[in-house]
């Protein structure tokens, strides 16, 4: 296996993402900051501070939130440490100190940190690894910790996390006298993963690879686990025994089998994305085929039988969960914004494992449509469930009962903000991997990459107005002439893309897995220039999705668009676009902070009074717009509505 | 108000009616009282027939089933009644007469008699209308003393009957010191105007006015009488606080508003045509002007927004119940087989109310459609749920977990199977109605039926081959001349009737609501015949139904079609029906105990392998068979569905 590592410390200088990386910086920390100490007027208190106050006893008070209220401190203190990379901020940078030195003085003299254990059920550690989410918490931390380390240098948080992952360890293993355990609720993996790769420790790999393994194994841990549990006095959890685990047996957790026997995507759909993973990181350590292969299958699974055209991915309310093959409504449908987050870092970390455009299609499908969609263009509000459709019906079928009609501030259960925004803060990570001899150009996000190629710095710069437009240079510039292997991705939605090098057109007969290798000796100067057309696209799903038959989707190069009530009238299901409708577009910087709008000459299906007639309907010609999907609801209220019929 | 009252004593000689009655008599009526017995292999137990038998003391145990378990023994004498008409059975009469003989000796000395509270909860009788079918369960014990006093002249069961609903007069009513209750599952009220029907008494026309009147009144009834329950000990019913009436608040049982403040159908959807047939009733026997009206806007909005093709209603499963206006699923609908029934009988009354076409489209349309296929064609197996699209997803969908994919033997819930076999059993209740001067003929089913005008006997028979054919012939035979209006439905959805009367064509440019109205001097071996054209119509669904965009149903004469996996291969979704394709029709003896079928050049959508992709699917020409829907699901089990995509 030839790992594609990522290519870190890239400047951002670009049109789409850096408008979200500010937002980031400058709306949703803050905005988050104030959730987290319930500073915010009119929402959900969230009290996750105040529980490490409590836990360190600087406050009084009872645990407040849901059991996994711990990891929304970690995913704010992982976001800052992204976002302080490229917009230093030394109040920011001290607030998020403070809380580390919080963090510590609530931690326990063992190692133990968990404010829901520590305040609530004190002495019932690990008892209910199935619901409580201790060890996804643990992984949140971990991870927070790994990324304020590699932005700071500052090792505090490190050692919290180190100091409560050898309790772990000690707890967790195959060794005898050890639970064989492993989480309800899959992060920690990952996140020892992480670990290992910034400490270099191999008992942070292990641990993972003993999680990873011991997933699903028969016994099935939590059926004696829960056992155990009814001879102690705990508090009930949300997985009552009458209705467990949402009657999907242990796949909901994925631990229905051993991991590597697992073909198909099963459960819920972020447990299972921080599952997928953590394997294929653990695959990529460990150079273990047969884990990269059921990795594969999987993929095979989720981006060719489960997946929205948007990257969601859940398309079941009943346990969050994947539902099977081709059944994707556009309506009742659950496409947590955290699962499409987690789509997309699985997609990154396959392409680690093999680049290959595949991987980065999907990435790049999630990243500009099904993820941000989960964020208004202010960074103020939230989707929990990202719906491909809001129809009418929503407000009288308890089936849509939780797809909400537009964004909320916050919510009670806040995974969803938080984990959008540590992607967004962290994007240019996905942009770039690199082999001892090759430089893999995943992603067309315009900035500034260095790196080093036999010792020799490298820069490239990429400029260019993607998504909008498809004019794309990579300047590339090595003080010392040096040979390595430039790999462009070709986009799959791309069918006529031109490459010049220094002006001198390419041939692209030759691309491997999806990728244009350019193998020279770089020197100062060389400008690469692609051009990807961005002709609108009709994506047809195939002919087993059966809801979305006779219908198409707008797709231009990676965005794909919707129709909303506001632009075209109520009752989106009516218009029809005709097959040979020119689709126009036009750059509007004044629209949804600047996007590429499609207009078409379409119609609207005027039926006859009666609810069943034989009459012919008649077609009102009725120009149609259509905007990109993660921009709806930026403006009013209404229907919404991917999937347009086509005449 | 102009009353056309039902005919009775109607012989029917129809090629499709026949049959059902025929399975009715012969395999419905036995293989129910065998359920009634327990004497079923491998089915829930009904104990209906043992709760009685533990109520007269003649048996010993606990009481067992539904709540409203009696009111399975009640529909089964009303369907033996109506089935002794044309199907004499000394045997089956006895067994009837036997049962009626235990409800005797069950009944309590002051006339009260429902097993569930005289067994497991005895002087807890009236305290939990809301919930307990204890009025409903009454009513269909009405029900059946009245259809077994009309066939059988025999009064005993009506004795019983007239004694309880004495009780229930002394318990409710605006008197003082009565309770102000009415049922929270209406049934008792249209029974009530029939036994004032039958009997001529006006208490009984009171009660069921009060009962109506009552219901939605301030201070709702239900709230007083929760309170009322937590100061004793009851048991606990299905309808847990927690989440009261599925959160569908007090319209779940149309208790929201006063009755004829109701501009909407609402709430479970049984319960509302059994309300509305009463309310239909009342304005019939009492010229209330107000009430009608009323019951026309809930017929508006019943039939020309929430009713399906098939005529099958109730669109939610979460208290099976109405939706909001055009919310209309094919495949996670509720569409009981006991509220098309329910339907077709509201249908027929609105039509003693006022004869108009509109009533007996609708009439016609659930009883070829969404009420038969409740029936496979052996009368052995039931479905309770009637869906418009089995898919594959189903067995992957908990919001479809209520769609049986085959009919079932039985039910522990088993109101529908019963409830079908009266509706059929008593057809041609629904056939004529005449007013002094005018004999309406609503529907086409083949026979002899005989009625007085000014004295004068007359006789009709109406000859034909319907639903199949629609050349009608109605022989008028009066043995001495008289005058009378023949009002000839010319249903809606024939477009180029021809009518002739002793071969003599008659103009129709001047129907009456939908009928062509004769107004002659009749004498002997007058015919009038009937030319209904059937093409094969392609109906599309209201511009607002936005599922059913893009794609119709068939429909010949008032049969609805359907497509299946056993003729068409699976994946119906990807069945293409050209507009231009020519519809053929073609008799088949053997299929399915004798149906037209109607085959089609259409294609099959071929994707490409991937999920999306903007390449142009390939039609893959195929013939596309389709087949009455009622029929459906009686050769193998696999997908169907009634909405077909059109190009």
């Amino acid at each position: 296996m030839k790992i594609a590592s990522p290519v870190k410390g890239i400047v951002v200088e670009d049109l789409f993402w850096k408008k979200y990386k500010d937002i980031v910086a400058d709306e949703v920390i803050p905005y988050q900051w104030k959730a987290l100490n319930d500073e915010l007027p009119d929402t959900e208190p969230s009290h996750a501070i105040e529980n490490f106050r409590i836990a360190a006893g600087e406050s009084s008070g009872d645990y407040y939130g849901t059991v996994f209220q711990d990891s929304d401190v970690a995913k704010w203190l992982e976001t800052v440490a992204y976002s302080l990379r490229d917009h230093p901020n030394r109040e920011l940078e001290s607030q998020a100190d403070e809380v580390i030195a919080l963090l510590g003085r609530a931690q326990a003299a063992d190692g133990y940190l968990n404010t829901y254990y520590l305040l609530k059920e004190p002495n019932k550690q690990w008892t209910n690894l199935r619901d409580n989410h201790e060890l996804y918490c643990a992984g949140h931390l971990i991870e927070a910790a790994v990324a304020y380390y590699e932005t700071t240098g500052k090792a505090e948080l490190l050692n919290i996390a180190e100091k409560y992952v050898s309790l772990i360890d000690s707890v967790f293993g195959p060794e005898e006298g050890k639970l064989k355990g492993y989480p309800g609720h899959e992060e920690i993996e990952l996140a020892l993963v992480k670990l290992y790769e910034v400490t270099g420790k191999e008992p942070y790999l292990n641990l993972a690879r003993y999680f990873i393994d011991e997933r699903g194994r028969q016994p099935i841990y939590f059926i004696g686990e829960k056992e155990r549990r009814e001879q102690i006095q705990t508090e009930p959890s949300w997985n009552d025994d009458h209705h467990l685990n949402f009657g999907l047996g242990f796949a909901y957790q994925q631990a229905h089998l051993p991991v590597r026997e697992q073909m198909e995507a099963v459960g819920h759909a972020v447990r299972a994305m921080y599952l997928y993973i953590a394997m294929a990181d653990l695959a990529a350590k460990t150079g273990d085929a047969g884990l990269k292969q059921t990795c594969e299958k999987l993929w095979e699974d989720v981006t060719e039988r489960k997946m929205y055209v948007t990257g969601g991915i859940g398309s079941a309310v009943n346990g969050e969960a994947f539902s099977c093959g081709h059944d994707l409504p556009n309506d009742s449908m659950y496409c947590e914004t955290c699962a499409s987050v987690g789509l997309a870092f699985w997609a990154s970390r396959m392409l680690h494992l093999e680049p290959d455009c595949r991987y980065a299609d999907v990435l790049e499908r999630a990243l500009y449509n099904g993820t941000i969609s989960g964020m208004d263009l202010d960074g103020k509000r939230f989707f929990y469930v990202n719906p491909l459709e809001v129809n009418p019906f929503q407000a009288c079928r308890k089936d849509q009962e939780h797809v909400a009609a537009e964004r909320q501030k916050w919510f009670f259960c806040a995974c969803c903000p938080p984990n959008l925004a540590r992607m967004i803060a962290s994007v240019e990570d996905h942009i770039y991997g690199q082999t001892e001899d090759t430089l893999y150009a995943h992603l067309y996000i315009a900035g500034t990459m260095k790196t080093f190629f036999q010792g020799n710095e490298v820069e490239i710069r990429q400029t260019h107005r993607y998504p909008w437009d498809g004019s794309i240079e990579l300047r590339v510039d090595a003080a010392k002439a040096v040979d390595f292997d430039l790999a462009l991705r070709i986009p799959g939605w791309c069918n006529n893309a031109r490459v010049t090098i220094n002006g001198e057109t390419l041939k692209l007969d030759h691309l491997e897995k999806g990728y244009l290798h350019i193998r020279r000796t770089w020197s100062q100067d060389d400008t690469v220039s692609l051009e990807l057309p961005m002709p609108v696209e009709r994506l047809r799903s195939h002919s087993l999705v059966s809801m979305n038959q006779g219908q198409i989707a707008l797709q231009r190069g990676p965005v794909v668009y919707c129709v909303e009530e506001t632009d075209n009238g109520s009752n989106l299901a009516a218009l029809r676009l005709p097959q040979e409708s020119s689709l126009e577009i036009e750059y509007d910087e004044q629209l949804l902070n600047g996007i590429v709008k499609i207009t078409a000459q379409g119609y609207r299906i005027q039926s006859s009074a009666a609810l069943y007639s034989s009459d012919a309907p008649q077609r009102i010609p009725q120009s149609i717009t259509a905007i990109p999907y993660y921009a709806w609801c930026n403006r009013e209220k209404g229907e919404m509505r991917v999937w347009i019929h086509e005449i």
